[in-house]
């Protein structure tokens, strides 16, 4: 495969989607083709399994079968989507990854981490990111902001901290592959210092 | 749990849900809590999910996706379906479970079996049933006489004839736990042959 895959990573409300735009925008203006994407859910049948997983009318969903239902979107988005556009060359730009079902499912809830990874890793042939930018901050700052909380947001202040911990230490396993910025940094001071570490990974 | 777990597999045309049938005749005559349930797709969630695998909207699923569907299924029917009713000590008689799981997406495509054992068991706690009846035949001889095959029923001879040894070799592994019979007996003779066995099961 000859493209770039670049992830976004970081708690609700720490910025990726913007980062994610302002990053696309440079692309553009280089004239690199790129695809912009998100997870969960960018593809038919991943809004199909958003909607079960956020849905009233589904009622109390097991952990174990909402973390299927995640891996289940990755695994398609991933054969789908993501890897035809790297197979093209292009330069993939994702907001959220294997990271946010570790850190929301297996940080955050009663499962077991490893086994987590075990399902997240081999739903997705274990492909990694090139690179993966952390947009890290204290949840009660990024979350504060925010007005409108769907489920996930408003679980609660310490499931926020285990997730945030979480996103965390998988960057410090792997810091070759990671980027890890202050989410309350400047924006442009952010998008600056993302741009300078792409531009060393495209040929 | 108190209840009973009974599991009914075996090929399409097979004559499971007739049988399922009769031996929840048989259950309600002897006075006996049972519930009646399905694989895949008997919950709200389940539906959507199933809705999702079998849609043509949904264009081509990787096979790692439709099995991570179908353990999504199973880990959310058996915790909020058949473990409350084995906890009310109820009999549960279930029209498919892991094992045809394991024979279709694993016997008759391509994923590795033990990675997609390792899922179901996963998805499931590892519960297993307490007698598992495969209703054993020639996949020529079932199919044949249907009128409308969806996609899986029409995925051809060597799908099926793979699916029917992977039925197979689950019960030699655990014979124990199986009673295998021929799909071409008559209906009441099988139906007998059941009942005789759920009943030493029975306390």
């Amino acid at each position: 495969m000859t493209g770039l895959f670049v992830v976004f990573e970081g708690g609700d409300g720490s910025g990726k989607t913007t980062q994610v735009g302002l990053l696309c925008d440079w692309l553009a203006g280089q004239g690199r083709a790129f695809l912009r994407t998100y997870e969960p859910g960018d593809s038919v049948a991943g809004q199909q399994i958003r909607s079960i997983v956020l849905s009233p009318s589904t009622g109390d969903l097991a952990p174990k079968a909402e973390a299927l239902l995640y891996a289940a979107d990755k695994a398609h988005h991933l054969s789908a989507v993501v890897r035809p556009a790297l197979e093209r060359g292009e330069v993939v730009v994702c907001d959220r990854y294997v990271d946010s079902m570790l850190a929301y499912q297996g940080g955050g809830r009663d499962l077991d981490p490893t086994e987590l990874e075990q399902l997240a890793r081999w739903a997705t042939d274990d492909l990694r990111p090139d690179l993966t930018v952390l947009l890290d901050g204290e949840p009660s700052e990024l979350v504060g902001g925010m007005a409108d909380k769907d489920r996930i947001e408003a679980a609660g202040d310490s499931f926020h901290l285990a997730a945030r911990d979480r996103f965390r230490a998988l960057a410090a396993r792997d810091p070759e592959h990671y980027l890890v910025l202050a989410a309350r940094d400047e924006r442009d001071a952010i998008a600056a210092a993302v741009r300078e570490r792409v531009a060393t990974l495209l040929v």
